[in-house]
């Protein structure tokens, strides 16, 4: 244990596996972007004026719930996959995730002929575990509460002399997610707006590191923020301690996709110089933000994907000028999405 | 009344409103693509592997469910009020619609400023009369077996002197909604595929002709099919018929945007030429397809938009090369759309 963070929980000791790997820079995000063309979707930048009148401002929903595999995932698992070695290649690779992650990385695996290992929680949402399934892959189930899961796919991955395709702490996978703020950006010029701010959900912040340095080169005015569940603000709390600070408990949200123990080592060096916050919203707000993109925008979101509507809905975001919004997953089981959307609106 | 029809019902008498009036052609499609670019969103052409086995061949889903107003409606109700002259814009618009054209032009008179009435059933989707409501436009129910709404907007029109904007068989109507067909050409040739057919529900057959204008000049190899409810194939009938047969009802399909009484005169007259056949699917077809455009696609559906997946699900459609299916809105009452989610599905 490391040392003692603001608020009593600890400094996370180095993970000597990511310790040594470079940091990856707007050249590997943009070399990404020309790898990936063709293999991923270019996701649509929706509008809705009851939007833009929730929040006070216009907005613009990056909707990567319409992304292969239904989440921006799959563009890091891709990049990261693509540019194995024959050798790797026939090693096959491991990968431990709570659903978005793994679809990505069975998916990109299945499109190359490569055998993919899964290890995943055993409460990750079904439509989660049929995606990483009916791409062939082979899943490994552990307990999210009492078992380790990054040990347990290095365990296998050490095992088998596979390769471990980490969900954010790679340069190849936080430059392949980077991808999608390439698009918004280009996107958004053509369109002839410029953004005061981008927010996005955050796990474990490949995503937002990924945006963050792509938007440092093409957006350079608008102020980058994250999005967390309430009693997961490891980056919020984080960025306040200038160092990474851990999650007190792993589970209890309905945001099966952000339930990270806490910031990547990677990830938090290229967020922590680029990121202006992290804003926070409960389980009610992203319940509130599903229901709303089901009525004006007619996309389905998870609890996850919602997090950065559910703070633009709820004025977090500082300024008023436009903002870009990542709706990042949409892997929800129909009975959850059915309850969420039959809740009271205000207007019903 | 007129002469009968193959099963009994009528051919349907000539509408002098209509019988005038020239019938749209591709230069009339290019023009309305050219007039709404920037103010329509060009909507994703969506992916997905299991839709592809599902249906036994490659299927390019192009989703008109996100555009403004959750349909494709609001294209030609734009191109249309576009080009209303001074004289015209201050006497005001006039519509009749199930929800759906209702929306584009409340919308599409909102962004113009100018005073919109709009004749809907009094069973009309909650959401779609909120999303007319909340666009400004005044509402007039009427019952949707007893009324006749092109009667009531038609006096309504007379008595304000205000322009009747139809829901289908008007030339800039036409011209408008074919501009979807403009947009999944292009977005198809990007992708180097060359569509052996393309599918769409048809209700008035006004986004049917628009697309087989726009397709037999950008995509001639492509066959086009319309997609029609179980007791409403009045398409189907009449091009058997070779002239325009009534549906014997005018309620009791789940497909609210579908129930029209008749093919329109002008779009008949265009479809007849170029529309190779229609094809049924009953009710639980449809929700099926919307439960698999929400597990596999993440977009929301309605009945009426999920009709040509169903077909395309259901393996109607002639023959095995690429399919372009049109997802046409996504305007669904929470409640409704969580009932059918939830029903019970091979994989559960």
């Amino acid at each position: 244990m490391g040392a003692p963070c603001l608020d009593g929980t600890s400094f996370h000791a180095v993970n000597p596996m990511t310790e040594q790997m470079p940091l990856p820079g707007f050249a590997d995000i943009m070399a990404a972007h020309r790898r990936l063309n063709g293999t991923v979707v270019r996701t649509p930048l929706l509008r809705a004026e009851a939007l833009d009148a929730a929040a006070g401002r216009p907005v613009f929903v990056k909707a990567e719930c319409l992304q292969k595999t239904g989440s921006f995932k799959y563009r890091g698992a891709s990049n990261r996959i693509m540019q194995l070695d024959p050798a790797e290649r026939a090693a096959g690779v491991v990968a431990f995730s709570s659903g978005n992650h793994a679809q990505g990385v069975a998916a990109a695996a299945h499109e190359a002929g490569i055998a993919a290992t899964i290890v995943m929680p055993r409460d990750a949402p079904q439509v989660k575990v049929r995606g990483v399934r009916c791409r062939g892959a082979q899943i490994v189930f552990m307990d999210r509460h009492s078992e380790d899961r990054e040990a347990i796919a290095k365990a296998i991955a050490q095992e088998r002399g596979a390769v471990l395709i980490p969900s954010y702490d790679d340069p190849q996978v936080i430059a392949g997610q980077g991808t999608a703020g390439v698009e918004c950006a280009e996107q958004l010029r053509d369109l002839g707006v410029t953004a005061q701010a981008l927010v996005t959900c955050t796990g474990g912040g490949g995503l937002t590191a990924g945006l963050a340095l792509a938007w440092e080169e093409l957006c350079p005015e608008a102020s980058i923020y994250g999005a967390e569940p309430e009693g997961f603000d490891d980056h919020r709390r984080s960025f306040a301690a200038g160092r990474r600070c851990r999650n007190a408990r792993l589970g209890g949200s309905i945001c099966d996709a952000l339930m990270t123990p806490e910031p990547g080592r990677l990830t938090f060096a290229i967020n922590k110089e680029r990121v202006q916050d992290a804003l926070v919203a409960d389980d009610d707000a992203v319940r509130a933000a599903m229901r709303f993109a089901f009525d004006h925008l007619r996309i389905v979101l998870e609890p996850g994907g919602a997090m950065a509507l559910a703070v633009a809905l709820e004025r977090r975001v500082p300024g008023s000028g436009p903002l870009c919004v990542l709706a990042t997953g949409g892997n929800v089981d129909a009975g959850t999405f059915a309850q969420i959307i039959s809740g009271k609106t205000e207007d019903d």
